[in-house]
């Protein structure tokens, strides 16, 4: 139900029942390889295009979440997602396999707590029992769509990010044993003017402070709420940027039990990533592989995942257009001791 | 709540209060021109690109809609839509300056009802008190990103399919006055093997076929339950297909009562649009302009509009893939009287 402006709570508290993070073999080699349920050797994940191979590790992912949740694709009523393929083909088209009812979204590198909200709001109101939510991205059909096809090997600032090559998806579900989803907040477009595509963490910091700040503010928590409050993928450069927003409108966010999934998921050191991770992999498999587990061991009790999305395009771009922010946050809290 | 396997009842009775159709001036020449709100003079809309005319469109429809409801967008609590182009930029785009908090979707030229379908559940289920929905498309946008640029004057077999330059959209509310959303149908993917995207209306037959026998086994009605039942965007060559489709599986839809928004978009013997409308706008501003006013009449009781959508995207179709249909149904009923 409503609770403030702009977020959810679940009342009937919403469990996580299955969920699975795939990704490629760049991904396996940075610090939260061990997390991942697969690792791929070979990018192209035995396709013959990138855009088939993205679409792979989806379908992967989506059949593996549903067994881990101990059901079968016929008992979920609902499939929600999209990703960052134009006309969000890699989850159509898996949702083309997966024949169940199909509610597509598009949040860009949002879209991963987009649909989690969305699933957590269908089984916590009644309307599904089982909802699969989860996106997917990948390197290369995402540099080759947005920016310049990898095999040009062009060079790039030391803003711009990595996207990762990956996908994350759940089950949500009305009971069961798994984290639970306890709220949600539903973001606004904030645009401050950046036209770069090779900065994008500048463009969705101040979103991700919006959603943040309005998540505080409709649920009346503050930061220690949380043992963890992790933006989806800001890196570097933008999680900078929101730190310092977040200092100039006195929300003390602790740098400790502030993280961005961008940053977590390489290690600077070996791996060349510039600012850190992107995409709508990045905040999904670090949810979904590696957070989930966290608080399944109860290492945390309550975390909020802020994912974050830059809703820009080629053509609006070329345009003269600006990139616009937006962030959608999760609360999600350790399995109910039994 | 969730009614047989993929429809929703929403039992609160949520209330269309307000609604607006925003058109082209091809659009206005057709039979249904006086049922719009606003017909522009000019297919640009004062804009310097073919998308910024589109975004447009959406624009006044979003701002009219919230007009016509009585409050002010501030009341509104998420906007939910989303259109053909790639990331959905003409919704993400009026989203930003709509400044209410936003779900982006995209179900292609479904999109009409996959919106309203997830606006009415919202308000049903108390997750919101007003939702804006809506959708939009432009022809020329739309040729220049799937087809050729309009520029080029190709040539279009006989069952290719004019993308209507519309926008639809509506406030769904908690209370007040209009034609309520009593029911919603989500629709699975299907897929029967077209590769030509100049006939897109075979490619979704079989899915609205699909949605609408779904609807019908979920809620335990028959076509008789409805004053009309009006499909999203088929045109003759799929409404053809999908009429052999009823007659096959036994379920006596009667011509009469079974119409499509493509072919009552235009006038067949002045307009040249081969097999008819399409697009995200055709069943957005046919059911926001023309349908929603006869409920308001009561010339209708109750209607099922089944918005229907051609997951296809460009880079897709050069790797070889076939044509994804998909089907979202939304029943609507007159006002209650007073």
């Amino acid at each position: 139900m409503l609770k403030g402006h702009q977020s959810w709570i679940f009342r009937r508290r919403p469990v996580i029942t299955g969920t699975a993070a795939v990704v490629g073999p760049f991904e396996g080699r940075g610090p939260l390889g061990d997390d991942f349920d697969i690792v791929h050797g070979d990018s192209m994940v035995g396709q013959d295009s990138w855009e088939k191979a993205e679409q792979a590790l989806l379908e992967e992912a989506a059949n593996v979440a549903i067994q881990h949740a101990g059901i079968t694709k016929e008992q979920v009523h609902f499939h929600v997602g999209g990703d960052l393929m134009n006309q969000i083909t890699s989850t159509s088209y898996t949702a083309r396999t997966m024949t169940i009812p199909y509610i597509g979204v598009f949040g860009a590198c949002s879209t991963s707590m987009e649909s989690l909200a969305l699933g957590a709001q269908l089984v916590d109101s009644g309307a599904a029992k089982h909802v699969l939510v989860g996106t997917c991205s990948h390197n290369s059909s995402a540099e080759k769509q947005f920016r310049y096809p990898t095999e040009y090997g062009s060079q790039k600032p030391p803003t711009a990010q990595y996207t990762v090559t990956g996908a994350g998806a759940a089950v949500v579900s009305d009971e069961g044993d798994g984290p639970v989803v306890v709220a949600a907040t539903i973001g606004r477009v904030v645009d401050m003017g950046i036209k770069n595509p090779f900065n994008m963490g500048a463009a969705m910091a101040p979103a991700a402070v919006d959603t943040i700040t309005a998540h505080f503010r409709d649920l009346q928590v503050g930061p220690d709420h949380y043992d963890l409050i992790v933006t989806g993928d800001l890196a570097k450069v933008g999680y900078e940027i929101a730190s310092d927003l977040f200092e100039k409108h006195d929300i003390p966010m602790h740098k400790t039990r502030y993280r961005d999934c961008g940053m977590l998921i390489y290690d600077y050191e070996k791996q060349m990533v510039q600012s850190g991770g992107s995409g709508c992999g990045c905040s999904a498999v670090v949810t979904y592989g590696h957070l989930i587990k966290k608080l399944r061991k109860r290492e945390f009790r309550r975390i909020l995942v802020v994912a974050t999305g830059a809703l820009l395009s080629p053509i609006a771009m070329q345009q003269g257009e600006t990139i616009p922010g937006i962030a959608h946050a999760v609360a999600i809290e350790a399995p109910e001791s039994i």
